[in-house]
């Protein structure tokens, strides 16, 4: 099964669902248009609609009105006869790595995936353009693709996968580089004179020279694969927290 | 600063007021609607807009048409002219323990201060109705945030707190509880006879007994407190992955 948060149209869909299809049969739910940054969201105050886009043998694709997560929701409860091998999301137009896994669209399709028990796999590719080339990284996707079918993953267990531009010099397991996007928000004023504001920013690498981070391995020119765990309980901390006098 | 993601009109938005205010300056920056299930969503497709809500002596409010994680970006970025002592988020109106954690607009707005480097606490009553009684949870409420006013939170760490109905028999710090949300959507059909879907569905405990949960801690009567730890590597299956042939 295979969502995005880049909508049904995106060429990253479309060449992992190409990809997906060497492996078997494949259910499509993406977002009938862009939905980036929803990262887990679910849809409550309207109802979503599905509507058929595509279909050929052993291959089936719906759009949706909702979120990546509501997608992923959907899928379970009203397409799959039973529970899938595999849930792919992307390939995102854009980096996924770092603490943009929080509000990634398409790493909430994927945690959403792994929270229903499926071995779940984000991919994003640092190129936000609508004609990224996604080539050079589908053998890469492939050996990815291969190794989780074999192994599993862990439960509570997914993968953000994030591949630089161009070709990729090899797979890096790594952790979550620490950092944030320090917001600058251009303040307009519209006709009416109100103001408005677009959310803008830059990233901030807060890791000081680290080199087992996503983004050190994306600036070396490797794949970076961060497992990520959706028991977000600080259990190193629980223990010291347990000790405070409430 | 407080935010939430019930909308700047909600009765646990204004409890959590009158307890900051006992401990010092409070700028609100809330959604100018309910924003629940948001999660750490971040509007990317049209601008947002802020509005002056209420004023008073230290006091400032401001209501926006973004996401709550839209509210706290905004604080920091054209509201806050120094780091806040602490961030707050709700209180509220249902839980948001185990697995909602990823879902919650209140738990986004309070990882976003914790990725903004301040202490922050999302707050949460077991009790979805509009006029739910925040009274009884008020004491425990002071109590924990002058804790973390006192001792601080480490980096990269914040804190979930759910509250029982009624009157909470104590205060317990445990983990995130093991579970997930079955969803069976309501599908319906419109006078024009296409289909929509209903988000509905209930919570499914998967932890066999476990009594370290936040959920068991709620079924017991007493709040929760889970650290939350905004890294989400898993740093125990990372270096099992390393060894895998990519």
């Amino acid at each position: 099964m295979i969502s995005n948060d880049d909508g049904i149209h995106a060429k990253g869909l479309h060449k992992l669902i190409e990809i997906a299809r060497e492996f078997g049969d494949v259910l499509v739910v993406a977002p009938h248009t862009a939905r980036s940054g929803m990262s887990n969201a679910i849809t409550v105050e309207v109802p979503v609609r599905l509507k058929e886009y595509e279909s050929d043998t052993n291959f089936k694709s719906y759009s949706c009105t909702g979120t990546p997560v509501d997608c992923v929701k959907l899928a379970f409860d009203q397409l799959l006869d039973e529970k899938p091998d595999l849930i792919l999301s992307g390939i995102n137009h854009g980096s996924n790595s770092s603490v943009s896994v929080h509000y990634s669209g398409t790493m909430g399709a994927t945690i959403e995936g792994c929270i229903h028990e499926v071995p779940s796999i984000g991919f994003s590719l640092c190129d936000h353009r609508p004609n990224a080339n996604f080539s050079p990284m589908a053998p890469f996707a492939r050996k990815i693709i291969a190794q989780v079918l074999e192994n599993g993953l862990p439960k509570g267990t997914c993968l953000n996968v994030n591949v630089p531009k161009g070709n990729p010099e090899g797979i890096v397991v790594c952790r979550q580089g620490h950092g944030r996007w320090v917001e600058e928000f251009d303040k307009r004023t519209d006709p009416q004179k109100r103001n408005y504001y677009w959310i803008t920013g830059f990233y901030k690498n807060m890791d000081n020279g680290s080199t087992d981070t996503d983004n050190h391995i994306l600036e070396t020119g490797r794949i970076s694969i961060v497992p990520i765990n959706i028991d977000m309980t600080h259990h190193k901390f629980l223990a010291e927290l347990k000790n405070w006098k409430f």
